[in-house]
């Protein structure tokens, strides 16, 4: 599966549902390190209030996977993330590695230091950046922070965006998709602002982002994608906040291991 | 809201995604009462186990909304349904209303029967047949009966059908829809037979649907539409069942209070 990147051209993102495979077939993180050989891998828990424990569990699932060149990443406070060595670590990377936790405490320590763009350059340069739950939500230009999930969905009240750390443009990820019941909010946000595609990636489920703007989908489940482009009616800023929340005229994909999604042209196919 | 309906037109069924409000506002209940100006009304319990527990709720519920000539029909058996005295309760009835419970307790014990084609008739001579939860899963021609909810969906393994009343074809209801995470069993469904349009109704709310194939949206929260006419490729028959669904170019619908939906189109709008 993997091929070297050329000199110059940007690597791919892998933006993971979360409760991905982390001891069996690992077909997830098998991706990540097919795509970044050898390593270094850094696991960056940023986002985690449990990095001692998360930090093992991932080192052992690389270990496993043959890659002895893992690092650990982790920054208690903003002003950690200009440190000489972590930067140097992630100047050597192949692959970063965002764990899950809380979308907010990732970009408020991360946001804007020169770690932030360090790991851009992994991207830049052909490398891998991976993320999960939280990991994967802060990967676009505006991320899904909050919003009511496994109920009803209305008109404003029910969903909280923030910016995300921007490595892909004109779409919003969720995770945990199906198995947080999380379809409405996501057409809410959808609904909000069209340009947007929706994103929303099952556990142990992900897509391989390519610098063409083509997915593929690997892992066990299914990846959601709601496209806003034609819609004909929403009530969102004509109906009190508390009113059921109204969309005419999505586009709904429903993608599995074996599709692909093309982001320019907005259309899904089978790969032969 | 209510009309009179014509001699001979076909009336309306009120199709309810379960835990309908009982004792405030009561805007579904109050939609049947509407509908049946002073009734009778006839709650059939029977695709419930705690019958004698549900009857009194209704009744009360009715009463508070002022129809005093509401009734309780229940059958044990499936030969009980050929009574005499329930047939004439039926025969004089402007509304029938199936509660919730089990839908093949509710079609094991009344399909086939006179007091099936009787219902049938009140609805023929322009009474409301109204159904919340199980009661309105039974209202279409199959049904769905069991399939995992809160999860990703498989190819094969995660929907269970039945046949139903058959009071409306062409379409397949799921319920307590938001709530219970269904999103997922309904694309299956729809992905299996496209013929069929699928509407999932959360909680609290309903649909209204008129003899010219018309239905509006009551009630608190929202009414999804899945239209699979314009599928592109599904791997349901394909893929081993234990494959994640894939069903590329699905149309949705988000439909609130203030929607209509008309089935001999396809297409939903907002009411002036």
């Amino acid at each position: 599966v993997a091929s070297k990147p050329k000199i110059g051209q940007r690597g791919v993102l892998v933006i993971i549902g979360g409760h991905e495979d982390k001891s069996g077939a690992m077909p997830v993180l098998r991706e990540v390190v097919e795509r970044s050989p050898g390593g270094p891998i850094i696991v960056a828990t940023l986002a985690s209030q449990v990095a001692d424990e998360l930090w093992p569990v991932y080192r052992n699932a690389f270990r496993k996977l043959g890659v002895r060149d893992v690092h650990h990443l982790d920054i208690e406070r903003r002003s950690d993330a200009a440190d000489r060595t972590k930067l140097r670590h992630i100047e050597r990377a192949r692959a970063v590695f965002l764990t899950g936790g809380d979308q907010l405490r990732l970009t408020s320590k991360l946001g804007g230091t020169s770690l932030a763009e360090a790991i851009r350059r992994v991207h830049e340069r052909g490398g891998v950046i991976a993320g999960t739950s939280a990991g994967a939500s802060v990967m676009s230009e505006t991320m899904l922070v909050a919003g009511a999930a496994g109920d009803s969905v209305h008109v404003r009240a029910d969903v909280r965006m923030a910016p995300g750390l921007g490595f892909v443009r004109d779409l919003v990820i969720d995770q945990h998709f199906a198995q947080r019941g999380r379809i409405g909010r996501l057409l809410a946000v959808v609904a909000q602002n069209p340009r947007l595609l929706g994103v929303g990636i099952d556990e142990n489920t992900a897509i391989v982002l390519h610098a063409d703007r083509r997915f593929q989908v690997i892992g066990k489940n299914a990846v959601y994608v709601v496209d806003g482009r034609n819609i004909t009616h929403s009530n969102v800023y004509e109906d009190p906040s508390d009113a059921a929340l109204s969309v005419h005229g999505l586009r709904l994909h429903l993608l599995a291991q074996g599709d692909e999604f093309d982001l320019n042209m907005g259309l899904p196919r089978r790969l032969p």
